[in-house]
This record gives structure tokens, C-alpha cells and sequence, in this order.
């Protein structure tokens, strides 16, 4: 597991003094820092098309974007052009480690972990993100520059490259392997490899008004939910019929309230609608069908670890846990309440220690909902 | 215009008494009642594709339901069949001004008048609505039972039919030409003719939690409104990722409730939510370029009434009529404040006369906006 020093500050001074304020640089925020993937591995991953990739490159002094899958990269040269890869937590284990360090941060803020290698020289180019990224630099240099928050022109440098005008720096600096720069939503950046360089994005997501009730409505829909109507028994006779009164008004919110305060409904969306991953989940097709309850206890007392699929959404709020509430991929999950302590471990771990699990090995109800998971290829047990 | 008694009851009395509550029957609410339009009339419209109808009939004893527009009906024979025509007020001013005595109720609150033609023992067959309605009765004669509120088993009878459960009338009666029936929703209701009959339904609509979060949903991302991501400054360090805490649902649901709680973009998403019409709109297409200021004046001086499109939606809130806002057919306008009065006119009034609007005939900002609504085809001059 890799191992995260925030420049001597602990979690919650980080995230008092940096998070969603300003920009910082964690220099050597992994010590003796090793890539868990090498160059050509992305280069490959980029090769399916599953995978969600983008070549930014200068064609004659103008900004080009080409979207994955690509066949090769040999055209290309030696400089100047950048491959971003897309949610590669979702398809390497190795990768998603990378971003265990930062749970001090809840999971359900965290978005998918994207990569990137750029030759000398290449860069996606300046410009702004809604989101907070901490870019955690690989084998290679590079060079950044961050700008503050402030009213910065944004402009399409490409039709698929949103860019944003030059910038004054307040950070100016060359990335080391193992260096960290993390960035709140708002602060112009602008990256350019100096060598042959590996970046890991460890960004983190969140939603606009809108993008919440779009996802109340679909809930709603889905669940067929809310489909109370308004009453109004105790109208009062108008003679402004074209007036909608304030009364109305009121009556209106109050009944649009109703399913936003309604607070069982409401987390339960929350626990839907955060849980849902944005990216293809690497589910692995079961080949016969599916694991038997002898196979899973024989696993368990092998001591085989149990690891989440990268990219997995799964919570549980304080306040339902103890009935065996939890979601996991969009979906609400209730399980017996006492398997409460196993609904933590699936929340709380990537992985799963064998010692942690065999005290449920006599557990129907555990082994059961274990074999749902499998099966789902949601979980996996190492080596299996 | 028609002139409704309601046995007698002021507007707020029937109101207090009956309206979402219980449903009773006005006997001689119209009195004198003459059909607006005849039963050929109607079928005729029915042949219209722009127009939704539908026929019910049984064949051996099984319900049938077949979709307009109709092209013959003389194969139906003499007895029980129905021709319902949804939303008649769209393209028959002289049917539209039936549900004029209605607007003591507001009309954001009205849906559209629904017609049906029925022969000897024709109905729909028993129904429960998730409307109020007043059924007036014209021509001929219709029996009808009404059912209380309560657990009725509902099912298809039809793909296109849900019917209810045989149920113990608490309204029995045969209505007259001029008489009506107020049902409120929840209340199973069965129509029969007895001799063949025309019937007016003045419905009324209203609105589910889901329903209202989808239309704000949709308007949001029509105006690309609430696009403000969530912020998080102050977020306490965890050694629970997987849980969502109590704080973070806090702030996604503050979040959320911003949208709802900013009065000037509710106010709006409501004005063009409810302004939005269910069926079309009998546009009239303009064969020229449209109407001249000189036209429009001469038609003024000419003591032309101005009419309302039939089914036209268009209402503004007590709050912003002082600004000049208002809201036609799911989009807001914006006037001149001081044509505050030509606005409660458009919106109070299906029909404005001469009169009332020749202090305006010098006004360059009114002429101007007419043009636009007679080029829009949403408001059109008597005999023009
Ligand atoms: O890896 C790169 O070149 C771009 C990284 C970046 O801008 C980000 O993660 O926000
Ligand atoms: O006109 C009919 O036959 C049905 C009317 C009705 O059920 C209604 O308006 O709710
Ligand atoms: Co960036
Ligand atoms: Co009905």
C-alpha cells in the first residue's frame, strides 16, 4: 500500500488550510515512489475499447484531440503530444491503491483515477476544472504552472479541448516522482512533460443543483415514487383568474418539498445516485454458474483476500447501517442487521483481509449475499 | 356566456363544501342549457388527426377501446358505443366558454374540456379519475352512479381502459340537458346513456412530487440554470470512507433545496411549467408576414373583441405582475411595467372587448406586442 505524508500535516489540517481554498505542492508525498504501471501497459490499456482515452497533440502550432480506442502510437514522434486515459482505477487493481491514501476523504466524493503519459514537451494545455485533483507524478518531469481562481477566459482551442487564456502563476514548479499537486476546482493549470513522464489524477467529484434534481427525477421515476398529487381542499374563490396566487405558490413548493424532506426517500437517493459509477466497471463474465457455497467457504479458509472491482460505488449512512442499509452500484442492498460489521468492511476496504472474514464463515446469510457479490463479479477473491 | 348556478352557493361556499372533497350533483346549473356544438359536429372533429379521440364500445360483452381520428361511425349501429374527444376547447371557442363560470377556481388549475357522445347505454364504463371535474350534460339523458372514496380494486379492462371494481353508489341519478355533476378525485364514477347524449367533463389538473421535480429538471436544463457545483471547505477528515455522513446528506440536501428555495427561479419554473399546454394548439398558419400596426389599429377602431386561443395557457403572479412579467404557453415575458393592466387582461379575460383595449391604441409597446401574439397565432381578432 502506498503511503501518503501531507508535508507533515495531518488529514484534517490538509484539508482545513488546502481543500477546495488553494492550490499546494506535496513534494515527495510518496516516498521512493514506484509505478504501479508502466508507459507502454497504458499505452495498451488505451488499445480497448472499454477504456475511455484522448491523444492532445499540435498539429502546426494548433491543438488536436483524437478520442480512443488507438491502434498504435508510432506515428506520433518522440515530443509534444500527451495520452490521457480515462477511470484506469476500473481496470487495474495496482492503480486504484494509488488513491486508498486519499480516503481520508470520503469515497463517495472521489471520482475515477485518470492517467497520463506525455513525451517532452506535451501537455492537454491550460485550463480550468470543476473538480478538486490531486496529480501525483510518476517516473519523468513535469512542469506546472497553476494560476489563482479569478475571471479567466475560457475558449475552445479544439472542439474537444476547452482551454483557457494565459495566466499569471502563483505556483511555478517541476515535478519528481512521488511529488504531488493538488488542485481545487477554479485554478487555471497548465502541465508540460519535461522527460517521458507518468501522471496519476486522483480527482474527486461533486454536483451541481441541477444534476441533483435531474438525478431526484429519475429516481423518482424509476421507483415510480412521489406520485401523490397535489390536493388544494381549502381553495379560496378568485376573481384574477389568470393570477397565479402566492398561496398556489407555496402549496406548489411545499409539495415539490414534500419528496426533498420526505428524509427515508431522500437518502435513499443520495445512496442511489452517489453510488453509480460514470465509467465502465471491468465486470468479469462468469464462465459456469457462479460460485458454490463449498467453493466460497473452501476460498476463505485458504486465507484469500476479498477485493472490491475498481471503480465500485458502495455506502452506508451512520444513521441505517444498524438496519443493514447500504448501496452498492446504484442500488439499494438490505441485509440482516447484524451483518452490520460486514457492510463497514465492504465500505470501508478495498480489500479484504481473510482473518476479517472467517468469523462469518458459518454465516448463511453472509455466504449467500458473498455469493451475490462474486457473482456480480463486484467482488473477487485474490488469485481466484 | 353561460351563466352557472351552484344551487344557489356562492363560488367559496361550493368551494368550502365540496371541492376535492365530496361530489354532488347541481341540478339546472346551466339553465336553459343549448349545446354549443351537435353530436355530428363532434364526431366530425374526431376525424381530425390533430385532434386525440377515442371510441369505447363492448363487443360481446368485452370492452373495446380504438384510437381517432375516426373516418365513419356507421357501423357502430344505435346502442352503446361512446366517442370521447379530448381537449374540444382547443378548437371550438364556443365550446371553450363553458368552463368560463369556472374561473372561480384559477385557471393554472384547469386541464382541458373533454366531450363525449354517447348512444343508448354507451359509457366509458366505471372509472376512478385523479381529477376534480364538473360532467355538464347536454342533450339527452345520462345516468350515473358515483362510488365513495376508498380501497376499489382497479384493473385493465382494455389495454387502453382502467376500470374499477363494481362499487356501492352514493350519488344515483339521471342527469338533464344543463345539469351537473362535480366529482372530485379518488370518487369511482359509471356513466350510461339513456337516450343519446353529449357531455361536457371541465377538468381540472394537478400535479405529483415527481412530476414537479421532472418539469424543474427539464427547466433547468433548458436554461442551463443551478449549474453551481456543491462546495465542501469545511470537510472533516474521515476513517470511514464508505459512510456518507449525516453532514455531507445535509449539504447535498441544502444543496438541492437552494434550487427550490430561490424564489425568482421557482416562481419562474412554476409560471412556465403550469403554462405549458397538454395537447396542440390550434395554431392558425400565417399566410402573409404577419400583422401591420396599421391593421391592428384599424381592427381597434373597428371595435373588434380580441380573443384567447382556445386551451392557450397564460398566467403571471400577483408578486411580478408590478414588473411586467407573465408567462404564455411554457415561456416568460417581460413588458413594460406599465402595461401591468394590458397583462391582467390577456391572462383574466378570454375575450377582451374594444373598449377595454382602445386607451392602448397609441401605446407603441402594446401595439407592438399584439403584433406578436396575432403573429403567434395566440390571440386572434373576432371575425379578422
Ligand atoms: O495529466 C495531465 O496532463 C493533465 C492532468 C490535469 O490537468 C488534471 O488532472 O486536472
Ligand atoms: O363522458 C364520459 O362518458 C365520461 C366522463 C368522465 O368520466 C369524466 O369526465 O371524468
Ligand atoms: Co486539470
Ligand atoms: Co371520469
Amino acid at each position: 500500500m502506498f503511503s501518503l505524508d501531507l508535508s507533515g500535516l495531518t488529514p484534517q489540517q490538509f484539508l482545513d488550510t488546502y481543500w477546495q481554498k488553494k492550490p499546494t505542492v506535496i513534494r515527495q508525498g510518496f516516498k521512493d515512489f514506484i509505478d504501479p504501471i508502466t508507459a507502454d501497459e497504458l499505452a495498451g490499456l488505451a488499445c480497448d475499447e472499454q477504456v475511455e482515452s484522448r491523444l492532445v497533440y499540435k498539429k502546426a502550432g494548433a491543438w488536436q484531440a483524437e478520442f480512443g480506442p488507438f491502434e498504435s502510437y508510432g506515428h506520433l514522434g518522440e515530443r509534444e503530444w500527451t495520452l490521457v486515459v480515462q477511470a484506469v482505477d476500473h481496470w487495474l487493481p495496482q492503480v486504484a491503491a494509488l488513491a486508498e491514501p486519499f480516503q481520508f476523504i470520503p469515497n463517495w466524493r472521489k471520482d475515477d483515477l485518470m492517467m497520463s503519459f506525455a513525451t517532452p514537451g506535451g501537455g492537454v494545455g491550460p485550463h480550468i476544472d470543476l473538480y478538486d485533483v490531486f496529480i501525483i507524478q510518476g517516473s519523468g518531469k513535469r512542469h506546472w504552472r497553476v494560476g489563482d481562481r479569478g475571471a479567466h477566459n475560457e475558449f475552445a482551442a479544439h472542439e474537444a479541448l476547452l482551454h483557457v487564456d494565459d495566466f499569471e502563476p502563483i505556483i511555478e514548479v517541476e515535478l519528481l516522482p512521488g511529488d504531488i499537486l493538488y488542485i481545487p476546482p477554479g485554478f487555471p493549470h497548465d502541465g508540460s512533460a519535461v522527460e517521458p513522464s507518468l501522471s496519476y489524477s486522483v480527482g474527486f467529484r461533486t454536483n451541481s443543483g441541477y444534476e441533483l434534481t435531474e438525478g431526484l427525477a429519475d429516481f423518482l421515476a424509476e421507483h415510480a415514487l412521489a406520485k401523490e398529487l397535489m390536493c388544494d381542499p381549502d381553495r379560496e374563490a378568485t376573481e384574477r383568474p389568470g393570477a397565479i396566487s402566492q398561496q398556489d405558490v407555496a402549496l406548489i413548493k411545499q409539495h415539490l418539498m414534500k419528496v426533498v424532506a420526505d428524509d427515508e426517500l431522500f437518502s435513499r437517493f443520495i445512496g442511489e445516485f452517489v453510488s453509480q459509477a460514470k465509467h465502465d466497471l471491468d465486470i468479469a463474465v462468469m464462465d459456469d454458474e457462479g460460485y458454490s457455497k463449498q467453493e466460497v467457504i473452501a476460498l476463505l479458509q485458504q486465507g484469500k483476500p476479498l477485493h472490491r472491482l475498481g471503480g465500485l460505488r458502495c455506502f452506508y449512512f451512520e444513521a441505517t447501517l444498524d438496519q443493514g442499509v447500504f448501496y452498492v452500484d446504484g442500488e439499494e442492498k438490505r441485509l440482516p442487521s447484524e451483518m452490520k460489521a460486514v457492510i463497514q468492511l465492504l465500505c470501508d476496504q478495498r480489500s479484504i483481509s481473510a482473518e476479517q472474514l472467517l468469523p462469518w464463515i458459518d454465516h448463511n446469510p453472509f455466504l449467500d449475499f458473498l455469493i451475490e457479490l462474486l457473482n456480480a463479479g463486484y467482488w473477487y477473491f485474490e488469485g481466484a
